[in-house]
């Protein structure tokens, strides 16, 4: 599929992340209004509870864009999800009938506040990329023993705190927490000294489910994608993480980008999982491409100075996808909702320069990376602005994410010292 | 503090659950009704809908009480639920002058079905009981390291799901999942035959925070508690959980009791928590009584057969209070909200007919357990109900948890078979 045109310029680049063949689901505000549902279309933004009202777009349902979330319309269902990207591009295309009563309805990005675009339900984390599981247990266990046993037949996953989810630009507080180095005789409680990211891809459902659900059925329940950045503090989880996992160490924020990428939009870059060491069972098996081309890339940009690229991947690294990910996740009859947000896991690639988190590109601290501009990090510190970026690669166009950004804060004073 | 008493005759019984002592909150429905709030006073319930709209109560907040849950009563914070509580202990008590006005309002416990009572935000399990932890370290690694090594120094907790949280009196189907046993080469998929049980008590939260709170604190933040049965897959559970915890094993189902005793009725009973091998850091110290001295049993009636109480412990032998794992729980800045859920962790005595799982009761199915008419059990068998009951016992009265009660379904025909 080539670029298709829009009669908003800034939409036709090739390089644009958003032309009229992604046109993704945020949430806005600008000065002084409330926020709202908005579809991102090359700069601007279509006013989506205004073009509701003019009758510009009316899928049949009732009102469902003058809310600060798109859970509405994920409720809605696929063939309303349907109709409605059917709907948006006939407005926006070049030549369209609509351009007239469409265009004083655009906002520009540039005066919009983001939010986060849809209501959190609850948030899963997995750990279901290949390199990053392995890179991990190399370091904790050494390479024979890297990989859990269960890593190669189940995604593994555990349950993070919806609460904790903020939207990119949102500023990041380091946490304190108890904390138990090596040397320790007992723990302390103090702040994190090993801040982290995790580069991620969220998968957002958009169908509810009370029952396990197939790889396929779990496919069309997803309603799209966004960037994810799973902050982690290092020597928190270090020590509470036996028996029961992280806990404290995830709680803290997880940042997503404000643009929902809709599974229809991503479409074209479909691509197969990596071979199978074991082969799955039924439940779990592939049955289609289920994972995305889509190039992943983090900065790093110290207070007050230039960003440097820390990290490029690409989302087909992933051993399950999302699909997998989320038929695991109903196996027990685990309800599932519209909203529930599923973390990809730490996307890394084979290579030093493709991982994922500081832990494994500064192979836990005893490697400390060396920025442009002559500066090392090992963890985040204070200051640094670390911001993920994604786009898919299409045929003279771009499927682009926007950014996933935020700004690591010095800790608190002691939060019990009152 | 003796029995208070009501002119609701059923509520003056010393052994009743509910006098006006109590008053505990639930969300019921009637044949045709939709479900409301509702306070329980001995064998009825004040309809507070009703209530509300006949000027009977009136907080001053705006509509409370019309809807299926209580979180909006928690949202107004401590002051209201002073004088919602007084209130109410205003209109029950004997020689009221609002008995005329009420006594129309009450609807007998007999004739309602009841739901889940507040909206689960999010929910927190924990592992903080420490014959319990014992028990479950010993059968896996030995009475040396039965304890994990950070154990004694703060609550260990994992994320639940939510969404699996349900009222009781919901039947709970027996899930499917992957299991390896020891001996096995490869995991296959199969239904659990390990499926058990946890007597718990939940904690439900009902104020805000966004930062580190004090144990003090968190415990001014809790507006009640319930009886929690965490059911638990063990087999599914012992081939997911390293290294990320607990996942689908724990995601079937939650039940809770349908009535939220509150904090304020709990008050006669609270006691302290346990001797400290190791002085808890400041943000964790016991800052007064935080555990409260709540009789607990369980029952197990296999299909069609008597109930055999299989469990009897107290509240008091946990190691940590609600309030010192909610003050953990929000070390990291981890955002907490009203409604989120907050498990106990299993309660186990030191004796072995104490123990609050079948896991423990029948030591991993090595010593099975016999009930009154000679069946044994190792593990939940397909039409078993289970019921939890609680209560503390004052001066001629009881405060009671009603009862947490579910009947176990045969698992579905192979879910995947389609």
């Amino acid at each position: 599929m080539p670029l298709m045109k829009s009669w908003v310029d800034s939409a036709n680049a090739a390089d644009h992340p958003f032309p009229l063949n992604n046109l993704p689901y945020g949430v806005f505000s600008t000065p002084g209004s409330d926020p709202r549902c908005g579809v991102a279309i090359g700069d601007m933004i279509l006013d989506m509870a205004a073009a509701e009202d003019a009758g510009l777009v009316d899928p049949g349902t009732g009102p469902l864009f003058d809310v600060p979330f798109w859970n509405e319309v994920m409720e809605e269902g696929p063939e309303i999800w349907t109709a409605l990207r059917d709907r948006l591009t006939a407005i926006l295309s070049e030549g369209s009938a609509d351009r007239a009563a469409a265009e004083p309805l655009l906002v520009a990005q540039a005066d919009a506040e983001m939010h986060l675009p849809f209501l959190v339900s609850e948030y899963t984390d997995f750990y279901a990329g290949r390199h990053h599981a392995f890179n991990v247990g190399t370091m904790f266990r050494g390479a024979e023993n890297a990989l859990p046993p269960n890593w190669l037949h189940i995604p593994i996953g555990y349950n993070g705190r919806a609460s904790s989810v903020v939207v990119s630009g949102t500023p990041v507080r380091r946490p304190w927490g108890q904390i138990k180095g090596p040397d320790d005789d007992l723990p302390r409680f103090a702040p994190c000294a090993r801040f982290d990211i995790e580069l991620e891809m969220g998968a957002v459902v958009g169908q509810p489910s009370d029952g396990p659900v197939t790889v396929a059925e779990a496919d069309a329940m997803i309603f799209g994608y966004v960037l994810l950045n799973d902050w982690s503090a290092r020597d928190i989880q270090a020590w509470e993480y036996q028996p029961l996992g992280p806990f404290q160490a995830k709680a803290t924020a997880t940042s997503i980008s404000p643009w929902i990428v809709t599974r229809a939009a991503l479409e074209p870059f479909r691509c197969d999982t990596p071979a199978r060491e074991f082969e799955l069972l039924d439940h779990l098996k592939d049955c289609g491409p289920m994972l995305y081309d889509i190039d992943l890339s983090v900065t790093l940009a110290p207070e007050g100075g230039a960003q440097t690229t820390i990290a490029r991947t690409n989302y087909r690294e992933m051993y399950y996808s999302a699909a997998q990910q989320l038929a695991h996740h109903s196996t027990s009859g685990c309800p599932m909702n519209p909203g529930d947000l599923l973390g990809s896991g730490t996307i890394s690639g084979p290579t030093k320069p493709e991982r994922g988190s500081l832990l494994e590109l500064s192979w836990g601290g005893r490697e400390p990376i060396t920025l442009d501009g002559g500066q090392t990090r090992s963890f985040v510190e204070d200051g640094d602005t670390l911001t993920l970026q994604g786009a898919a690669r299409g045929d003279g166009y771009t499927i682009g994410f926007g950014t996933c950004t935020g700004k690591a804060l010095a800790a608190l004073d002691d939060p019990y010292a009152r």
